[in-house]
């Protein structure tokens, strides 16, 4: 099959065998896969990932490994989308560690994860997950809004983290594609949105989701929101948050640029801020958003291209400006 | 009286009248007033205070203004602590800001602080303060106990803040004035408290309270808590605190050093920590736990000063090493 590779921050085509399976796992065929900005991170040599990038995707099943008839049955030929952290058990490790035990399987200790850490990704013709990752796209969702499911559910996971609705609205800092989907799920749930970004075509783009828009450098000194959301992906915005944040108010961290930013952290003590670190969420609540029409992640998609052009597409990524691009996998994968 | 004022990082002693009396206020002698880094801090020329510092304090109410006769002889003679944060409604603002209305008095918007913003402090030989603010002291509560209350309370504030028992044990950065009380603090909650120190005769006084202690620099890879608070006052164990919090873990942030901090965000998101910034706490519970003994504070007491003596006080207090230094008020004040 044809896989791509992370090779001194290029992107380069190999031939490769199927992979394997363990136990539990599935062998999945990729048919739409997103380039997340981790993506372009790992590209940038960060995360020390050598393999095949690509962690957002959605795949048929076509192989399943030492499972009961009737489960294989239920999974083969079914249009999934995958958690991307994989946890002890999944990887026959005996005993589980404390993070697994207490439930917090993707703060697993040993844990790999698709796309980036030990785990080749989406950016091949083939990937495998273990089938306690998968989810079904329900029937009459478009591969185009499935394929969103995994950065939604990390947009998701602040509804599991903090009472969105104590709140009577909430600001994102950032335009991006992840600051796009999480302003999306707070207007799921509140009046008011207000994104602060740069780009005129991204606020108008939130714009039409209801979300209402100011530009980044326009913030008023006196406006401040009891929840903000950091998702610009700059430290620039984390010193804008705490700076945005009142009193006794939450903040949301979603960015992971790496180097450090300098912050002037006493804000945070004297006004008692509250900061919770995001990362990965379930994917049940995205998927719900997503079947019931709340959130509709297409007009963020930019541009689509042939797997086999993914070094082109990521080029095309990284340029200022550019908001999803996916790559499609073959209809006959070789 | 003698009261002492900031000039040009210097404090110098100035004669000035006793202070009037707004409605509802009362005037204090001061008994015993205790010097704080924040003190330490203003002399340095941050928060930009020029008035007399001092915000730790025992003294006696010897009048109060616009109130019952009831009401004026309660207070006459008692023995106080006071809240320093002072409100809208005590510096007769009506209508009253949105956080006094939530009930959020310390973090009035239009607050004065005693000794530190707008409100002349304990360093001189009488105050004022709102009787809201004020704390009757139990009897057989020596003044070299109480004058440890807001220090004391701003450490309880965690209690407030955090599910702190839900924790199987915590650890706290720093082995400073803040640092001990606020492992005592934890101490009388959880079985196993470890605070992380430079300085030899710091620690072994907090093993003396039943407290665990490391070298700072001795931190195993491996050794992560699910509750730290980090209270060293310094940049370098933000840093730290954020390695020792364990994935999903909760770090409290009690250090306000003023500059900005280079702080790598991204292991608090892939992390998912929650951070919170504490300040200020609610006298009731310190004055509980110093009441029953739960929390002795006197072997934290380096030298008591005689109040005409507060530029050589403030001195000594300067040097690395020293805990807790207090002034003492005249017995008969001018």
């Amino acid at each position: 099959m044809q896989a791509f590779l992370v090779d001194r921050r290029r992107l380069i085509s190999a031939k490769k065998p199927r992979p394997a399976l363990r136990p539990g796992w599935a062998l999945i065929r990729m048919r739409l896969a997103g380039i997340c900005n981790t993506d372009l991170e790992i590209l940038r040599g960060y995360h020390d990932f050598r393999g095949t990038p690509g962690h957002e995707f959605v795949g048929e099943v076509c192989e399943v490994s030492g499972l009961p008839a009737a489960a294989r049955r239920r999974w083969l030929g079914a249009r999934v989308a995958g958690e991307i952290n994989i946890a002890c058990r999944a990887l026959g490790l005996h005993p589980v560690c404390g993070y697994c035990r207490r439930g917090l399987r993707r703060h697993c200790a040993r844990r790999r994860v698709l796309g980036i850490l030990g785990q080749p990704g989406a950016f091949a013709e083939y990937l495998t997950l273990p089938v306690e990752n998968l989810h079904r796209i329900p029937d009459g969702l478009a591969d185009e809004a499935a394929v969103f499911v995994e950065p939604l559910a990390a947009a998701c996971e602040i509804l599991d983290q903090v009472a969105v609705r104590r709140f009577a609205r909430a600001a994102v800092l950032g335009d991006g594609k992840l600051a796009q989907l999480i302003a999306r799920v707070l207007r799921s749930q509140l009046r008011q949105v207000v994104l602060f970004g740069k780009h005129a075509a991204k606020l108008a783009l939130a714009r039409a989701a209801g979300i209402e828009t100011r530009k980044a450098a326009a913030e008023k000194r006196a406006e401040r929101f009891g929840l903000v959301v950091e998702a610009s992906g700059s430290p620039a915005g984390l010193a804008q948050a705490i700076r945005l944040t009142e009193p006794r108010g939450t903040l949301v961290l979603k960015s992971t640029f790496h180097g450090a930013a300098p912050v002037e952290t006493w804000p945070l003590v004297v006004n008692e801020l509250t900061v919770v670190g995001s990362r990965c969420g379930r994917f049940e609540k995205a998927l719900e958003l997503l079947r019931s029409g709340a959130v509709d992640p297409r007009p963020l998609i930019d541009r689509t291209f042939p797997l086999g052009e993914a070094p082109a597409a990521v080029r095309y990524a990284r340029q200022p400006g550019i908001l999803k691009v996916l790559l499609e996998g073959p209809l006959t994968p070789g």
